[in-house]
């Protein structure tokens, strides 16, 4: 079944948290980024932080759940970049937001450019970039 | 070639350490052990530790190494249990020993039962216990 894709359409919300201490811990182990910026207070605090933060590409999976979730069965995540902006701190929640931009047809399927971010609770930018999804329909 | 094995006999001792914060991160993800307790220090302090602990399973993988690492090639290591005594802490250094109480001769091969320990900087006991280890002659 052909998926109606258009420019102008924007994708369900993904939202994700409030981040805790322990999905930092367990980023770390998932990522190999034992920086201790992310899971060690003390040192955050010494480094002039304020406590520890969130890895930006955590961030930036949420984002990337959103695009999955969005593209189903029926499309390819086939680029992905982002900006890190603003931090993400253990309490916030993250609200992933993403609209097509652009769509181009292929041979068979199409092309959907996504503008996507990442807002904290505060409505901070934590994350912004673009995406593209090939739907091979 | 047989390895002369005798009761009395010290294992050479092995040091760990000093432990990190980042190694309770680490020993967190690759145990599936995400109890705070050993992770975010603010909660630590709230249930009155006073920060930080190490999981014991981690001292207890010390003494495993001790272990193995007499092992070597000549040796299995069929049992192994300990009691969990002084609590470990980011910045202690991590003392393993151990000494053989008991061979046992097998058909072929033996069995030495060893009496194992792992001593904090200030002689703490973190853990206790005993070993066997079946050298296959």
């Amino acid at each position: 079944m052909k998926r109606q894709i258009d420019a102008g359409m924007q994708l369900p919300d993904l939202v994700k948290g409030p981040v805790t201490q322990i999905d930092l811990v367990k980023y770390s182990g998932a990522s190999g980024d034992f920086n201790p910026i992310h899971t060690v207070e003390s040192f955050a605090k010494e480094v002039g932080l304020g406590g520890v933060i969130a890895h930006g590409m955590l961030t930036m999976a949420y984002v990337g759940q959103l695009l999955t979730d969005f593209a189903g069965n029926d499309a390819d995540l086939i680029d992905f970049g982002v900006r890190f902006r603003a931090m993400v701190r253990p309490g916030d929640t993250i609200t992933c937001k993403g609209i097509v931009t652009k769509v181009e047809p292929l041979e068979r399927g199409l092309l959907a450019v996504i503008q996507v971010n990442a807002q904290t609770q505060s409505g901070d930018v934590a994350v912004k970039g673009n995406a593209t999804l090939r739907f091979d329909q």
